[in-house]
């Protein structure tokens, strides 16, 4: 395969065997920062909906370092030349590409360190790595940021068809058992060229990739914006918006002392002390400290955290247009009356907010199609099933969010 | 099916769909005490050697009660008489039949309440739901407990063949990877049959299920007694043996309140606010307490915490000799030279005990099977695979964990 | 489940098992009329592009049957009122659907009986059963023809969501190893539900339906009328053309008497002594002649049974727009040339024609959807994903065969 | 991977894709002679008892290709040197192992050409193709015929882990549908290795052969010599005996031209001639011919053939010991009586033998496992499931086939 050895060998129900090369990768993947990932669930609140989905940013992220490393051998069979430092930086930058995530993932991003993005955590934590092996990981972040020479590298990682969204739309359809993500991942991975330095897609692959685009339109609504798993994160959010307000408040509440401190502050600075206490956190630390809280004296926090745990969550309604100012606050006045909570209070129990969906966003990059002729084509331009009014049709839902017990 | 209305469905990725009822049992999954099996993982620490082995207790239990209802069916089919609060009753205990288990299920089972099996602390969750719902589960105690008259009922929840078996081996099976364990659940409850009160499998069902038996001796020593499975359980149990000792002698550990109400003492008694402080405590208070005293005073606790958080396990060897006393007491004078702890402190770096294993115990009960002249034989008598000997055989292997400095 | 006993389990690699009931649709399914189905593939020639697709129509009709028959319980759960006999009815008519079909299916449908369609074979099966048991398939010829007044049990075995259409998708992404016709038949089936008499989809089970109506036009192209399905198709029915030519010219060619029988004529009468005939064809006969045929005198005769035979297909291109007539008339000469044949013999060697895909045409019946307020949609008009533009689009591609010796 | 270049992907439902390289292995692939496994079942009368499989020999010789080439690639990566002859050799012989396989395969095995075994006929067509290509397959044969030097490459081919069996267990099981053949051949293949020339299994997968053992065994009783299987093999078998009586009488049946060379003789020359026709030969004749025998004017040949069609096969009993001879000689008598048949022709409709199952035969090479400190040891002398006693016992079952009328 390469002149990397392999050191260990993972069982993944997905792909059936992970290799682990020897070496700079084994040392990150085996370092607390990255075995932290195993306290983090991929897909956040979802389990509640689907109790299977209760697989880890740590499973996720070794799959896709496993399609990354599928791919460049497909890419050098193909005598598309990847130098052995390039793969170990592709690799490694696979593999720290989440790094950044905090506990629930992308429900409380920006609620935890409200100022700093998790791609910026994520670079921050690749520097940390960078310092400690010597400027091993130069290349890696350079292609993480796409700064390096040979760009398909850099669409390996991140890309409509990167190994992280090939990746996590198969594992999350093989553990919520919605099977209608289930894509042919070695299909699109056999397909994978590389022409002018730019990821392609050989021609043959096209059903492939346009099922791969429709079944992550489909994965959208029926998993990642599940209205349940929309309602139980809005709860889930306003829990840690209320612990923050007490907390700044001078309230001392229970918790451990890297939540505590992320619960003190709304502004932080990148560097070592802030990364380690970040590094202490994942979601073990969140709900035992909800259920703790499901008893404190605040009553906007107990009600909400004692929701969470006896999953008692809010009732969502889903429109196409926005809810209007007047039922909204209609909502929080009879929130005010039944909970007897002051209407500022009342605010805690009512949110409205919109939901949107692309399958393919065309800024956001194209996915380029290998013809056999050896040029090379938008999709759109070669699908018989997409068209470009489809592609850039977004389609809008808004929610609203208020207690069952107002139902 | 039955006049139990359905009430939800919820997605299953081993069965698809599992159908849940309206009425009590649907009450109970919704209860606080049962809704906390989301977060004590199914096969406690095996998530540190096969990572997509997060599955919840939670889901192991509605996947038992799914193939308890579809056998209930079954035998219906078949003409067995099954009145319709039997059939409740049965789900009822299949329901709460491992609502007593505590965080890291088997591996920490008799640290958490030492004097107390987690069949009697089961047992009493199903006595409390029993006066909240005025008496309403007292056949499914009598099911549960071996006493109510259609013994086949009783074996439906606990035997050779249960359901709580068939869905553990599958389940296990499908998150793990390991497909050494899949199994023809399907096959085997279509061919169950009762006969003078007893559950018997038919004849033409005979080949799946020596393929369970054989499957669950497999997945035994390929899961449930991995090395590095059992080796990360051993850490665990000594940290909390650590934990309990410092705290009765009066140091203030950090860490939630329930978890320190059950380390300050070894007696419990099982009556309400124990039920209630055992209902607080899951997987996420271990590893949340974990984390934060690796930084503690006490030498052997952090040491012990940070080889867990870092996943520096104990090396573990096997072998089918007891390992020698000399042996044993040599390699703990070496860890406390190594690491500086008197004698007494080393001995939590080094443990030696019997893992032990058997397919089909003809003690805990035989599996009957139908012949089709109508009489039943023991499954031993009738099979061409299994023997006597080889049934009654018990491989037995001994361990020895160590710190892997001293490998 | 039914008052039906059910006499037989039969294995099946896409559901398990299929239950087959005693008493008259055990009959048919044991009639040599029904068994000959296991000498008919599914897919016609598609074994030659996916080696794994060698499944046959009988395996697709108990399929069916199997799926029929859980949405009947599905229905009757949900309170709809289906007599038994109504039951025993749809599973006939379900049973009896594709009865007509001959060897290699819609390949050569209209060209062994050129003057009768599939559909109409099928009934003149079923009413030679009719005649056979007194009567007693007079409701299901009632359903399958569409009369019968529960317009409900006819579009379970006919319309856009019908057991067959289900079926088959899964089972041929099955066995073509074609991933992306995967679809949650259970989910689907778990939605269905009547509405003043008319089969209607649960709002909730919205996603899986759009799954299986995109499943279905990506499995068009990539199997159904994949391009070398497509050119060995033509490379068949030009094979039964000459054949056929050659008989009526009086030429006595080797073959099974039942295929020389509808070699000799072209208008055939729906008679006893014709249904006999039928039933005596299926795939084995037609490939066990053409291996004969390799070697017959006829140039034209001999050569395409020797491409046949050994995987020789033609060529094949595919555009947008017609090939011209000249182009067309080009390579007949072409062929002509290079294999010394006369230029309407060369004929046989150039093809051109039409191939097209739809997902959902709304003419062949729409398919509704039951609201949570009770009311019912088009699904076009409560989708996200179609709309009526896209739902009413026509892909059409135009092909053009010939000999891969004058490509 | 290597230096060969891959020429087509093939779409197999087990392992996803297979790659055929380019050059003599892809020409081989499509001559004739190979596509002709394309209308051999695997699994001859299976598809009687599980509809669903009718997959062939052509993609189980595919698959075992392709396992084949995974495990070289596993090796080398091992550094076990292979050179690219070698490489290309293994891949000719496993491609070539079972082209002497006619119809019905074993089935029929020792009368269409009763004084030829199979593996003598691929080696036959091995020369053939060797003389075709000047040498070419001259490594080949030597591998195929356990010649070599390097013994693990005819291990390969054929072993007690060689990638024929490991092939047809999997694929099997897929097919029929009988979950308990279903083995992780990815995990035994990463496992292999090469010392002293021998393949060996790593101990870390001996788990996973053990349960590929018990799986054979049970796969043996399940599907190969599932008794229903059995009757139709005895049918078929009788029928192909009378042809022959009556061809060599002077009856000019009906049928293919290779059919009726192979019956009008008992004794045959491997020459190119009979290669020539035996080429010709596959499933499909069979069956062409037996529905046209149906007819036929000899009341044994006639009676038999409309048994097989109409799927009313023999009776089948299965005991421990053997039939008597005075059990066998009444029933005779009561055929004769019954079916008003002499005494001779009765002895056409009863059968009796013997069956016979293996798990693991010491005798035809046992399995080396590589241990942790580099020696090897016999498989049955380090698992803990298997000992002596148990591999050499041999389960023995006799049968009695005879019309389903006398039962």
């Amino acid at each position: 395969m390469s002149i990397i050895r392999n050191r260990k060998i993972l069982n993944d129900p997905v792909y059936g065997f992970i290799n682990i090369p020897d070496g700079l990768l084994y040392e990150i993947i085996h370092h607390p920062y990255f075995q932290r990932l195993r306290r983090i669930r991929q897909l956040g609140m979802s389990y509640l909906v689907y109790p299977g989905a209760t697989h880890t940013r740590f499973l996720h992220t070794l799959g896709s370092f496993h399609l990354t490393n599928t791919a460049l051998s497909i890419l050098k069979e193909k005598s598309v030349s990847v130098s052995d430092q390039e793969s170990e930086a592709v690799l490694a930058a696979i593999l720290l590409h989440d790094i950044g995530h905090g506990p629930f993932s992308h429900a409380l991003e920006d609620l935890i360190v409200p100022n700093i993005r998790h791609e910026e955590l994520s670079l921050a934590y690749m520097q940390f790595f960078n310092r400690k092996y010597n400027g091993a990981l130069d290349k890696a972040i350079e292609i993480f940021s796409g700064a390096y020479r040979h760009k398909f590298l850099h669409a390996l990682v991140s890309s409509q068809l990167d190994a992280d969204r090939l990746d996590y739309l198969k594992r999350d359809s093989f553990f919520t058992g919605v099977s209608e993500g289930v894509i042919s991942t070695d299909r699109i991975i056999k397909m994978l060229n590389v022409v002018d330095d730019e990821l392609v897609v050989d021609i043959k692959g096209i059903y492939s990739v346009e099922k791969f685009l429709i079944a992550r339109r489909l994965m959208y609504w029926q998993v990642y914006l599940h209205k349940t798993v929309v309602s139980s994160e809005m709860l889930l959010r306003n829990i840690i918006i209320r612990a923050r307000e007490l907390t700044m408040k001078g309230k001392k509440l229970w918790g451990p002392p890297a939540l505590i401190f992320f619960l003190s502050n709304t502004q932080f600075v990148l560097d070592d002390k802030m990364l380690q206490h970040f590094a202490m956190l994942d979601d073990d630390d969140m709900t035992a400290s909800l259920k703790i809280w499901q008893y404190d004296a605040d009553p906007v926090l107990s009600r909400l955290c004692a929701m969470y745990i006896q999953r008692n969550l809010f009732k969502i309604r889903l429109q196409s247009e926005p809810f209007t100012t007047e039922e909204i606050a209609r909502l929080k006045q009879r929130v005010s009356e039944t909970f007897k909570l002051a209407l500022e209070e009342a605010a805690y129990f009512v949110v409205s907010d919109m939901l949107t969906n692309n399958a393919y966003k065309p800024d956001s990059g194209i996915i380029k199609v290998l013809n056999k002729d050896g040029s090379t084509s938008d999709l759109a331009d070669v699908s018989d099933m997409f068209d470009h009014e489809i592609l850039s049709q977004t389609v809008k839902k808004y929610f609203l969010c208020f207690p069952r017990e107002l139902a």
